[in-house]
Parts: C-alpha cells; sequence; structure tokens
C-alpha cells in the first residue's frame, strides 16, 4: 500500500492562520474503485478563498472539515484509473486539496492539455483565477476603452489577469499593492500603467494622483480601508467588483466602511460575485484567455506541493 | 409692489437643523419680465434631500446659498405672466423653493392638472418621491412576484409608494418604520404585509420574523444601522436600492457598515440613485402613477406653506 502526506485542518484559526491550524500526516493510501482515479498531485495552488473554508461563519459553501486534507485545487498526473475516461500519465485538475496523493471519483476530475500550457497555468490564468477574472471584470465591472480600471490586489492571482484584460479593452489599469517590489512588478510584468502602494500612507492621494481621471471601475480583492478610500475616487455611475475581501479574512471585528455615501451620490454599482455563478459558461473565459496567454508571460501562481513549508510565513 | 415673505437659510447646520439656521424675511417681490411669471406658492414639499442641501459637501448638485431662499419644489397658482404659455389661475410644479411667492422664468415651470388630481399630489405621488419609487423599484430592484421588498422609511413620501407597486407586482411588502403608529399606519393605510419598529431594540430578530423568505429587495432610504441590519437577511442574488441614507445625513461621523461580507457572499448588487438620472423617461412614471392614485388612498405628503413652524421639529 502507498503512503500519502496529507496536510490536515487541524483547528480553525482565530485572527491570522499559523502552523498549529494543521498537522501533516503520513497514512495509507487505497487503491481506486471502479469509477476512481488515483492521482499524484504536481501542484497546489494557495487562493485567498480558504481562508474562508477554515472558518464554520456561514458562506457559500460549507467549510472544509476538521482532521481532514485542507481544501484546494490541484494539478496532478493519473497513477491508476479504474475508469475509461482516464489513463496513466493523463494530466488532470482536481479537487483533492492538500495531499501529494489522492483518490478522486472520475467524474470530479478534469482533463487538461499539458502540451497547450504549463500545467500550473490551469490553477491560475487557464483556471479560476482567469475564470473570475474574465467574468467579473466583463460582466459586473463592464469597462468601456478609456476608461480607469482600478485593482486592488493587483500583483496576484487574479488582479494580474484583470490589469491585462483592462488594458486589452483600451483602459487605463492602475493597481494597488502591497510595497514597491509588488508595485514594479505588477507595472513592468503585467504591463499596468501604474501601482500605487496601500502601505506607502497617503493611499487616497496616491491614487488620485494615479488615477486623473477618476475611477470608473474598481475589480475590488482585498476590501477594509483599500476599498473605502477607493470609494473617494470613484466616478458617477461607477461599477465595484465585489470579487474579495482579504483584509477582513483574517480580522476577529468586521471593518467598518465609512463611504456608502459616495454610492448614492454617485450612483455607484457595487456588486459580489463568486466565480461558481457562471459555472456553465466556463469554457468562455478559457477560449479567451488563450489569447492573454500569449499576450504576456506569466509567473505561475500556483505553489509546487513539495515546497518544504507550504503555509503561509 | 407686493410683500414676499421667504425663508432664508442663514447658516449650515452642523448636526441636527434646527430654526437658528433659517432666517424669515419680508421682502419686497419685482414684477415679472418678459419669460417670466409670477406665481403665488401653495404647497411645499419638505423632502429627505433638503438636508444634503444644506451643508456644503460635495454631492450631485450644487447646495443652498446662504441668505437666499431654501431650496424646494412647489406647486403654487400663476398670479401674472409674462409668458404666451401661462395665464393667471394656472397651476404650476415650480422649484421656487422656501418663500410664499416669487418670479420664475417660464421655462423652469411645468404645468399641472388640478382637476387629475389634487395640486399636492405632483409633489408625491405624481412627482419627485412617485418617480423616484417608480424607477428605483423598477430599474434597479428589480423584483419577481412572489419575492420580498424591503422599504426603509415604509411611511414616507417615497416608501409608501414603493411598497404599494411592490404588492402590485405580487410581491411580500416589508417596512420598517419608526414607533408603532408610523408601522401600524404602514400596513392598514398602505397594505404592507408587515412592519417592523426600527427603534424596538430587536432590529434583526423582528426582520427576519417578517421576512421568513428572506430579503429579495431592500429599497433602502435610511441606511446607518436600519442598513446594516437588512444586509444580514438578505438573500443571494439580491438588489439593494440606495436610494436615501437619511440617517447619516445629520451625523457629523459617517456611519461604519460592517457587513461588506454579505455583499460578497450573497452576490448582492447595490447601486445608488438619484430621479434626475431618468429625467428624459418621467413620463412613463407618471403615466404609471395614474394608476396607483386610484389603488389607495394616500395621504398627501405635501406640507400647507402656510404652516406656523415649517421646520423639522
Amino acid at each position: 500500500m502507498t503512503q500519502n502526506r496529507q496536510v490536515l485542518l487541524a483547528s480553525r484559526p482565530q485572527g491570522a492562520v499559523s502552523e498549529q491550524n494543521f498537522r501533516i500526516v503520513d497514512v495509507p493510501l487505497r487503491a481506486p474503485a471502479d469509477g476512481e482515479v488515483l492521482v499524484r498531485n504536481e501542484w497546489l495552488s494557495l487562493d485567498p478563498y480558504m481562508r474562508g473554508r477554515m472558518s464554520d461563519a456561514k458562506s457559500y459553501v460549507p467549510p472544509a472539515k476538521l482532521d481532514e486534507p485542507m481544501t484546494g485545487q490541484t494539478v496532478g498526473e493519473v497513477v491508476e484509473s479504474r475508469d475509461a475516461r482516464f489513463k496513466p500519465g493523463d494530466k488532470v485538475l482536481t479537487s483533492l486539496g492538500w495531499q501529494s496523493q489522492g483518490v478522486a471519483r472520475a467524474d470530479d476530475l478534469v482533463t487538461i492539455d499539458a502540451r497547450r500550457a504549463p500545467a500550473s497555468y490551469y490553477l491560475g490564468i487557464l483556471g479560476m483565477p482567469g475564470i473570475t477574472a474574465w467574468f467579473g471584470l466583463n460582466e459586473i465591472g463592464q469597462p468601456k476603452a478609456g476608461e480607469t480600471v482600478l485593482v486592488s490586489a493587483a500583483s496576484g492571482a487574479v488582479g494580474s489577469i484583470v490589469g491585462q484584460l483592462a488594458k486589452q479593452l483600451g483602459c487605463r489599469a492602475v493597481g494597488i499593492a502591497g510595497g514597491k517590489a509588488k508595485c514594479d512588478y505588477v507595472v513592468s510584468e503585467f504591463g499596468f500603467d501604474a501601482c500605487v502602494d496601500h502601505r506607502g500612507g497617503n493611499l487616497h492621494s496616491d491614487l488620485r494622483a494615479a488615477c486623473p481621471d477618476g475611477v470608473d471601475v474598481d475589480f475590488e480583492n482585498v476590501g477594509g480601508a483599500v476599498l473605502d478610500t477607493a470609494l473617494s475616487v470613484m466616478n458617477r455611475h461607477s461599477r465595484v467588483v465585489i470579487c474579495g475581501l482579504i483584509a477582513e479574512y483574517n480580522a476577529t471585528e468586521p471593518y467598518g466602511y465609512k463611504r456608502m455615501r459616495s454610492v448614492l451620490v454617485n450612483r455607484i454599482r457595487m456588486q459580489g460575485m463568486i466565480v461558481f455563478d457562471w459555472q456553465d459558461r466556463y469554457g468562455e473565459a478559457v477560449a479567451r484567455a488563450r489569447h492573454v496567454e500569449y499576450f504576456t508571460s506569466l509567473t505561475p501562481r500556483a505553489t509546487p506541493f513539495d515546497t518544504p513549508n507550504i503555509l503561509p510565513s
């Protein structure tokens, strides 16, 4: 019997996540039954939504279970298959979570084409983050050429794609990121017109300077003071895509947003999104992402599973 | 020369409005010139937006000017006309503001038909509040039959109409108002299914009880804790119409909204509105309101101009 290394969710974090919330175990791995496939994970995507799954607060899906491998999408290789659709050597997208191998139901696997793009891209621009960026920007943000699109967490898996899509549409793309190194990266690697450091201490005036015509679309991944400040530079009839609120995820008290009046006065449309809502249209985004893939060289956002420390430092 | 009584904005209120912010003066009234009309005001509408105009904070229109009659829509009768479109005795809708008479440009007047409905209705259901309710509910709220529509300030000029329109559309209409008398009135006069007293001390649980299937549309006129609590009972893919935030208008510090996460998790669409945005479509709302007018007996919301104390107590 094969041994399998798993990272279990041992306890639900209060505030910031720590290694103490996890436990690494080596357990025997059972053989696949009919309709099942044994997959060896090669790539694991670490995504902001995971912080929500670690909590048992009511959300759009049930929380991750204690003493089970932490939730996550992976890309891996089929080792053994008891389903006609898969054979050893196939690359697949899985929901096996934080473990080095796993037995999955064949119905839950998606075949990927690792010749078309590096396998890890199916966890990034060709996967959930890319699809999130595509639908959030186009369906909710609805930017028009010449408008200014502001993107928080601009160096992240979703934000980096939103900015590039905005540039393709003829918009001014302005990022927000934490620290000079990330901001430089956002401009030089992803081609944003500007990027503002939210740790710089002058977010409002820096945003004003970077967005001389105001902001027409805010693609919000961060929330908290970043969103509240963005609301002070939004134009009339602008749109706010609430894709993520990571500034709140570790907080034990919710942030108090003080600029609701801007929503009224400027007739802002603010809308929450979860990528699942477009599940039956994922193909549209992936087809389109093919173009983005050649548009820029993207740094893979996925973390190799065998990195010694896979937990946030 | 005729004498004219005016209520001037004497100072900009900090916090609650008081009589000290106004000054009553009697001034001579000049005769109309070519293209102008002298109107004697009969009805003045006191509306929540006026609090915004008293402030010089940036908003969607310039503030009311100090030492001039306070801004407001009136219905009055033409006394003397130097324009072919108006003759003495005509009833007109004006923007003359808080004064007993005034000289208006004929271009700024709208003729009303006081035989069709009482003149004051053109400041209520057939005027700006009715048009606000119509477009806000239909264009942003987009309620479907069987859904629950929550309306704050439900006894107010806008809210009372929103609830009636919602009932016509086959929705459950639930109001929020301050005090038992107003709540009873909302149910008995305007036909809401229920009304919750926001002063009752149990807003969240009272809303849960009044909205057993959650809330699909929140037509928000109040803001502050009322809106923040409403966000805790909103359904997935629900809509929040930000029509007014009167709880904030007198506040010297903005309210801190703590439920942005509900916008994300429930994919709520929240949108600010100002009735001006549909200016070229007002006719649609007024045509439709004719029906509402017979649907229920409405208490006129306008205040006769000669009420001894026209200032909020």
